[in-house]
């Protein structure tokens, strides 16, 4: 096939930007040799055009008006790796009502606004790829809409945010919360302001993602239970430690009886699980699914450039599938009801501070078992002088657990209400949900 | 886009191709949703048509005569799942010269005839794809291809055969190597005659093909250097135990200073490394590259539904990709160089088994030393009435090595030659290669 140039536009060039730009002038050929085609950067939208650029345009290339990109009908394909939910949605939205496939690294857009970009892009017959909006340059979202276009997805559990990965293998070699935070940010993986990785909004807008391309129904950020790390303190990670379990943020959403679940927050993951092996920033994502059991995806989940990678390789997948219908389609064909809170099943982990008193240990035991939660490991320490009870349960109701704390709770001897977390260990068994 | 229905045919109608048809049947409306299209088996090419089958085809499906397939002009996409080097390779010559797109799981067929089935898919315009051809569900080949397009691959590492894998693991808890293998045929991760599996056969062939993608350069069954598994005993498993490793059947291809080595055999890996995670018969392979860093995905590696689901997913992907000229290309377009045995590096261990006489130790460090073979951890034992040495070598040419080894092994205090396996350790940065 002759081998044509294909005029495309960037919007944002910043780091990611500048790197998609590097990597398709420096691997124009692999690019050629896949598709085709060779692209060309012809524009590419910035507020400044003084600012110095790590990997300069060429001249004429940057401009300070979307109209350029826009009304320009020689561009087939638009990256969008400016950030932010405004004004890229809007940018977003006109490219494709113009006929423009648009590739995005921007989750908080995709999780926020999807429904309307892929009804526009369904609309215009073109195509949405959002592959770097996700992990970076972990292929999740090809490998769910691709490779595994015949397995009935029914739960996906994820390590999906470096940060918190990174701060919570920090505390376990005794680092508090802090100083934990203070490494993160030293090594750069952390922002000075750390909200959107420790509160988990980060994590929980790629878990919202996730689902809704693994279950086919949309899921907005809204739908996701949130629950961030700045509670954990080096008492829960020495508790874990003790039994054999690690703390991690854990993104879980799962399909049952026809009902979703979608939730972030710490979990105890045991050692032996795959996802308490995943090291420092990098990031894992476990597919449970009919045909394939489990494919589990590790890599790095950030990056300038292993984001450009996969801006790029969308790129590539946009032209190489132009025309044919291909996964022109909104992911999203059905509407799927939410699990209610407490109908979510998991073994939970939860530690009770009591006053030493004869008798506490069997009233909290019978608090347990009138609800029918089954306790599955126990250990009980002296503490000062009271006592500390570490319990993990069998799989239950998340509503029978949220009872019988609620009676613990009440009881004299107990010092404070217990913040149930659940457990992971068992692959493709494993039950996850929480509080 | 309107649906039309795309008649497909299969060679081959046991396990993999009923799952195969099952799955076009059941999973339709995922598949149209994907591609637009819904596919119908209107061939299966068999043997025998008497025999009783778990999915039974409409009437007038199967066939004996490949003509019945060829010559049908309304086929676009035939699945090859019959399995051995021939008549399958003719049969997949033929259908490719005759401007039919083909899937194949056969990874004999792909690792031993590529260069001529991709030169006939080039030739007449039409697709080769092989997912199902390396560890079956794990979408290894289209990442590969279309995820990490912009990606320098320079390093493939795998536990590419679960069989062994199983067998291994197993052998870590005591049990001898035909103990093992009994464990695994009753487990049926193994044949009868486990020849493939256990003489490094079947990974070899995978690693010829992942070599071959990897690095866009023909690697042939014969271009592996191949190790099996049959001359480990319980011995090296416990005296890997105590560097806290593990024995594993390793596949690694490297591409280092533009040469390229790829081997499969027995290697030490340590407990931390992902590579010695990988538990009972599934697979993962790790891929390292430019922008990626280092991806690595982890799935069952075999199973007739897996495999049929990889082929299902490859079928939709010609669909969706039909007519663009993307990845219709051989992904061979260089030759590169072997890298001679000698100039492979990697860390090493071996042990020793020597009388025990003063100065054995100091000769044997001299003899390494004179080499530049730098110890890295030296444990010795009594060992009856001699002593064991195991060494454990920092990144060493292997050239060095095996003149060291020769060397000692020409001692008089040094029992028998010693046997080196190379160490995979550190992620990323590991050096892979054995004699």
């Amino acid at each position: 096939m002759a081998s044509v140039d294909v005029p495309v536009a960037l919007l944002g060039y910043g780091t990611v930007g500048a790197a998609v730009n590097r990597l398709l002038n420096e691997q124009a050929d692999d690019i050629e040799r896949a598709t085709g085609h060779r692209f060309r950067v012809v524009k590419a939208l910035v507020r400044s055009l003084e600012k110095q650029r790590h990997f300069p345009t060429a001249g004429g290339v940057l401009t300070t008006d979307v109209r350029d990109v826009i009304d320009d009908p020689g561009i087939a394909i638009v990256a969008e790796v400016m950030g932010g939910v405004e004004p890229a949605g809007a940018h977003v939205l006109e490219l494709l009502r113009s006929g423009k496939h648009v590739v995005t690294a921007n989750k908080q857009l995709v999780a926020s606004r999807g429904a309307e970009l892929f009804a526009a892009a369904s609309g215009a017959g073109v195509q949405l790829r959002f592959e770097a909006s996700v992990c970076a340059a972990i292929p999740v979202i090809k490998v769910l809409r691709e490779s595994l276009v015949v397995t009935n997805v029914h739960r996906v559990l994820g390590i999906v945010n470096g940060t918190t990965n990174f701060m919570l293998t920090e505390m376990e070699s005794g680092k508090t919360y802090a100083e934990a935070l203070r490494a993160a940010q030293e090594r750069g993986f952390a922002e000075a302001d750390p909200t959107d990785d420790v509160s988990g909004a980060d994590a929980a807008a790629k878990m919202a993602i996730l689902a809704t391309v693994a279950f086919n129904s949309r899921f907005a950020l809204a739908d996701v239970v949130t629950v961030g790390i700045d509670m954990i303190d080096p008492l829960d990670v020495a508790a874990a430690r003790e039994l054999e379990m690690v703390i991690r943020l854990v993104g879980a959403a799962r399909l049952l009886d026809g009902k979703v679940d979608v939730r972030v927050g710490p979990a105890l993951v045991d050692r032996h699980h795959p996802l308490a092996k995943v090291e420092g920033a990098f990031n894992a994502v476990m597919l449970q699914g009919d045909a394939i059991r489990e494919i589990t995806l590790e890599g790095p989940g950030a990056g300038g450039i292993e984001t450009a990678s996969a801006v790029v390789a969308d790129m590539a997948s946009v032209i190489g599938t132009m025309g044919t219908g291909f996964l022109q389609n909104d992911p999203v064909w059905r509407i799927l009801p939410r699990l209610e809170p407490g109908e979510n099943r998991s073994p939970f982990y939860f530690h009770l501070s009591v006053d030493d008193r004869p008798g506490v240990l069997a009233r909290v035991a019978e608090a347990l078992a009138e609800r029918e939660v089954s306790v599955a490991r126990l250990v009980q320490h002296q503490n000062g002088d009271g006592a500390a009870l570490h319990v993990v349960t069998h799989e239950t109701r998340q509503g029978a657990l949220d009872e019988a704390l609620a009676a613990i709770t009440a009881m004299d001897e107990v010092r404070r209400k217990p913040l149930p977390f659940p457990v992971v260990s068992e692959r493709g068994v494993a039950e996850l949900g929480w509080a």
